[in-house]
């Protein structure tokens, strides 16, 4: 809303010099963006005639960007035509970096990704939260991510901001429930370790990671941890719902009448599905420190209880994708979380109840496969979106007013 | 993309004509548009100001829109100010109708909807429609439509398109799946009684009538027949799915387990809440020609046997529905169909069953309530369809170029 007439004289320059400003930001962000996407060294040149820009354009834009480190010069390559050869352009590798952190219910992680998305430090703490109050939790995170930030500068790296992934309800900073931490209402600091933190869904959080990973458009990412949850994107976009609570696979009903869940209802999926399920259901007392390994290596071993208990893990799995894809039509269901390392005993049985129960599943078939980036694929698309915001807004990082 | 060089001579005249045409079929849609958003008769200086066009603009289109009977001229409302009283415009309830037509399992229904959403005609014909060939039921629904033609030419209407919908899976005019029809790849021709007619899933369009009726913006539109479908809307549109198949919420898994349905999986929701399995659960065997009267009657009169039927059906509602916003986040549940009539009796279980599982239930409450257009939702949504693409595009109409 316009309140009184606008003074032509003061405000015509300043929405002038905006226009401008945006201009520049949206160029800053085409040109990184054709660097990011060259499989290899790009010309300036090259970026000119693929955006369309005036090499000059390209080449202000360029410095710009090599001053803030996004974007590093490497050797030329040698050419077989006539002219100079000319300098090839790439992601700077030194330039700022994310930090990926994840509160989850045995154990905590950190993670550090460059510019380029390579993964530059990954720890991880098990033990269980769950007998800690949520403060001295938060106060272990800052701790990982002190010594994160370490390590990235260690290596020549300088953090830009953090992503703090957790298995709960979260909302504007607040964890309003995080069931299987037993958690309720409890406010994120907006900096820890010094640096910016956003705090969301970790199963969000691991299908952003998924999306940019390049592997689909369309599908859910179910996370299985203690907890289990999902991130749904849907023509390319993580969908959020109209709170930003979507993605509660764990709590779909698998028996009206079956166990009683974290969450007070009965026969919810994780009760058949989660971490501690499987352990119980294979008579697994002591998993010891890494319950994911104890799974695995039974399973490898084939150990008849073990493999029935991931069998049935993996009907119930199946039950609850084949609601999603009848409800959703997607196409690909991906196995993230303990689910990836479990995928081989896994696949079978979710793929069988999605034939059987997915209405169209007999001409348009649905995929089954385990999350590209693995088991620490929450922690990893934690940092990744914090880098993936500096790829989407680096004049912001530029002008110094950059915060995730 | 660009083949070889553009003649400038040649395609800029052409653009410019293009660019001009755009701009025409922008404003009739703008002013349009205001017309139909007025709650009473508006003048055109009116629309001028609410548009940010010229008043000689708005008069030049006004005149179209009324030469094409899409806008109608009424009375000077009298006016206390000074100066000559203006005219007020609002839509022309003689312009162009849009024709809905239903094929269901046990009847057929035809609907003319008028430009201002006004229901001019209803028809239902109940009958089993699943003995019958999928030709003969088509001849029989164009024969409806023609009648429903001829009740419009009676009105002084001319019907400008319409929409079948028809409870299955449904993409490029082919019923690939309607399985309480028994239907296969049943391809829909492309014109039924001399109308342009598009295809399309009974709940989507019942689900596209509820969202038009201007209730809400994020809900799912559950439509209760023999078979169970729902529409699902999302941030004002409707979600269709990767490929066109979303909404099988009838094949949501109630007990893995249970009675074998007709996709051939067991335990959907179709076998617990659908209107057959609600009249055998209360062991109806003869519910006469307008089974929903029989279910709406003996519920009235407190039949225990119906009330038992409709708690259950409403439980597994409730456990479907609960899947749904667990998954989606959704803030609103609506029953259609069946469940429109239904409502006081299936209400209460379903929003137990929402408050006890769905994980945010105690702060971000869902509302459960019956469709706004009622049991006929489906075929007014289907009218209201063609009308809405009329509104949406009146260049179109106006060029004698419209299709639906």
């Amino acid at each position: 809303m316009r309140h009184g007439k606008p003074d032509r004289r003061t405000r015509e320059p300043g929405q002038q010099a905006l226009r401008q400003a945006g201009v520049r930001e949206h160029n800053l962000a085409l040109v990184l963006r054709h660097v990011a996407s060259s499989p290899r060294p790009i010309s300036r040149a090259d970026v000119a005639a693929a955006t369309g820009l005036t090499r000059a354009t390209v080449s202000a834009l360029v410095e710009d960007l090599i001053g803030g480190r996004l974007v590093a010069e490497v050797e030329p390559t040698p050419r077989t035509g006539a002219g100079r050869p000319a300098n090839g352009l790439r992601l700077a590798a030194d330039g700022p970096a994310g930090l990926g952190l994840e509160i989850n219910v045995d154990y905590l992680a950190a993670c550090v990704v460059d510019l380029t998305g390579a993964v530059r430090h990954h720890a991880v703490r098990h033990g269980d939260q769950r007998p800690r109050r949520p403060e001295q939790v938060l106060d272990a995170t800052a701790r990982l991510a002190a010594e994160a930030v370490g390590a990235a500068a260690q290596q020549g790296l300088r953090v830009a901001g953090a992503a703090l992934a957790v298995p709960g309800l979260i909302s504007d900073g607040v964890i309003h429930r995080a069931p299987n931490l037993g958690w309720r209402d409890v406010p994120v600091p907006a900096r820890l370790a010094g640096l910016d933190v956003r705090v969301d869904n970790e199963a969000n959080l691991a299908a952003l990671g998924e999306l940019h990973a390049g592997r689909g458009t369309d599908f859910i990412y179910i996370s299985g941890e203690i907890g289990v949850g999902a991130g749904i994107v849907l023509d390319g976009r993580l969908f959020r719902g109209a709170r930003g609570f979507s993605g509660e696979i764990g709590h779909v009903t698998i028996r009206p009448d079956g166990p009683v869940c974290r969450c007070g209802a009965r026969g919810c999926l994780e009760q058949y599905a989660g971490q501690e399920s499987i352990l119980t259901a294979a008579g697994v007392t002591a998993a010891g420190t890494d319950p994911v390994q104890t799974i695995v290596a039974q399973a490898r071993r084939n150990d008849p209880d073990m493999l029935r208990a991931l069998r049935d893990a993996g009907t119930a799995l199946g039950v609850a994708a084949a609601n999603v894809v009848n409800l959703l039509d997607l196409d690909t269901v991906v196995l993230g979380g303990i689910y990836a390392p479990a995928e081989p005993w896994l696949r079978d049985p979710v793929a069988e109840q999605i034939r059987a129960r997915v209405v169209t599943a007999d001409w348009t078939p649905v995929t089954v496969r385990a999350s590209a980036l693995g088991p620490r694929a929450t922690v990893v698309g934690a940092a990744g979106s914090v880098v993936r915001a500096i790829h989407e807004a680096p004049a912001r990082w530029l002008n110094g007013g950059w915060a995730v």
